[in-house]
């Protein structure tokens, strides 16, 4: 966010914290296994003259989390294959919060298909509203740069 | 993901949909209150010449991330006012994702103290280490440019 | 492209101009009506680890180059309203053009159907590679925020 | 394109295709040999606080057009020697296309000089106004680094 | 620059700080009159596939740097009219320093002309290029768009 | 600065300049030892919707900045390891210039702790405002990838 100067008095104290000790221990991503979601603010150089986000800075988003729900499914190497069912239900308003959030639907032998949803955000009024749905496929590639086989959905190791 | 050529036949057909019909209902948000992730691949755009993830980059996504849940818990315009204990542990890689976790700690009468993690995964091992640690203090901005309270803790409405 | 030293004595003389005079008399666009080409470079920022374009910066190309054939069709606003058949046939690779070209296809009472191709080539041996097709529907939007009339496929002023 | 709720109805039905067969024939790049023509929409990221095209963005997209068609005519790399005559006619405003177009004028032995000119376009009112013409000299570069011998301008293999 | 682990125990300790007080009492820009310097590091994303930066990229930094003293200068927005003479003496590589240094040369009634160098630095060695310059024209504009004077030379208020 | 027209007859000539001869002399960087000043314009795709640059974006450059002054003085590769003191004065608006300053402030073993400050700086009246400030440790890391000891302060190359 933008720098601004500090209310005097009011900033909170830091908590009591135990002395700097190892590593926290990781109790693994806090997102369920199959899912992602990826929260941005729309900035505006993401947006156009009347000021909403851009439908390619949209399928960016889309693109990049439903890789990852691919990638961790797969544990390979991963591209985008085909992608199907962009619906552009409304607009996204820059300074608003964008939430995208990739779920892995299926599973074929060397593929897996990914619905994904963003929601736009007013962040003064918590209002949210359904923007976009889609459909992505990528395929798993193999070290000799071939398609590879995926574990099924159950044995995903996500 | 990069382009690249589908397996023939491999590809998941389309599930069974329901014919389309009004926009989802919106069960709010994945993500717990007081909390937002945001998981984002490591880019070439974003290292170094050894290929890790510049700090300036980090530092970044972690205000974007604690800002997203200061502007949720206050619903007024945030600044940063003040950032503090930033440990660079290790480095993330290119190819890498890079997963920031913003936690609302405390809050003050005007001011939100928030904690952020931030963790690499390898996404084709699914090894995971901890990478970042530091506490962002964001002062709430009325419309008239100066501070204004915020909801303490337990009647945050994320 | 990149700076470079000058081959001392290759470099050629500028050709013999007229003394500056008016300003160029327009012949209009070089590029055919409802048709836009736009030629990029694949540069190392757009890529992954493999060198390859990534699928989100292929369709954020492929939306620009739509929205102006849209544009120019319609004069007025316009969003994407809907994309599908979006192909992946093969990568694009760091170094290499693309080429992406987007031709009005078919037009209804206030939408616009087009058709986007995108190319890879080889700069150095010229060789060129069929990488991506899609289908992309814009829709006109008045002043008022409500989809307008488009003219026909005929009477277009492009 | 900013993302936007469909007109009901408005939308036209894909075009009767036949069914899916092999890779489109490539006819060649839409674009005359020794010419390239490159159409952006100007982005809010891209302009100044008066909403005018940034000169450096404007140079950047000068120097990325020429660059392709000399690298179209030398097949191998090549580099940004020496530009001048660098003459800004007129603003390009935020919203507008631009259109730069780079025509190869002159061959010497490892050196090509190329004219670039770019047009600013109200894509509202399809108003075109000139707004930059440059000179761009780039060398080729062979694998061993120095400068290497480019066809003339007649055995082109662009 | 990239995160990376403390060495136990080598970490400097904060130096002795008076009291928190008020805010430091500005002794104006570190930079001399008339001239200003801007010191990059050269990343990944702003080079090509040989590793180094782009004549775009180094014409925007040339850019930004002469307007800072031209605006310094009029004191009034300042328009890019007119660039020559630039030539590219050698490249600057990834992970170098990239430092340009713009300098008021002469003032006519409206306009200013800059001279700008960059030079390249290979940080691990010491060793600096002279990799280019130029000459930039900037015409101040006043607020109802139109041309206005500019304080002559030993004036000037910077 | 974005393209306009020139004020005719305004244009100062080109200085009488010697004829072209050998590559200027270095006389080393015109910016003093252990010390490094980056001034930038705050353009409109770094700030927020109220027209401030966004905290991240500032934290970037003062991490560019403080990198150089550790590779200068360490010539060795360094990583951020840590980062305290960030304090947010007040708001950078769009338009403005932001002035970094690094300066190298204590030396340990293997690491360098650098101060860093912001200025934002009104161009049409000259006012500057101290902005933010905050102090950087790095480490030096050796070709091992292990920490590597740095000259002592009064030995330092730069």
């Amino acid at each position: 966010m933008s720098a601004g100067p500090v209310s005097s008095g009011g900033v909170p104290p830091a908590p009591h914290r135990p002395p700097p000790g190892p590593v926290p221990v990781d109790h693994g991503s806090p997102q369920p296994h199959g899912q992602v979601t990826l929260t941005r603010i729309v900035m505006p150089g993401q947006t156009n003259a009347r000021g909403t986000l851009f439908g390619g800075v949209a399928l960016s988003l889309m693109d990049e989390a439903s890789a990852i729900v691919a990638l961790r499914h797969a544990r390979s190497s991963v591209v985008t294959a085909h992608i199907d069912s962009v619906d552009f239900k409304g607009p996204i308003f820059e300074g608003e919060a964008v939430e995208v959030t990739a779920r892995l639907r299926m599973v074929g032998r060397t593929s897996m298909r990914i619905s994904v949803e963003s929601w736009g955000e007013n962040l003064h009024t918590g209002e949210r509203r359904f923007c976009t749905s889609a459909e992505f496929v990528f395929v798993a590639m193999g070290a000799d740069g071939k398609p590879c086989p995926v574990p099924p959905l159950g044995l995903a190791s996500t």
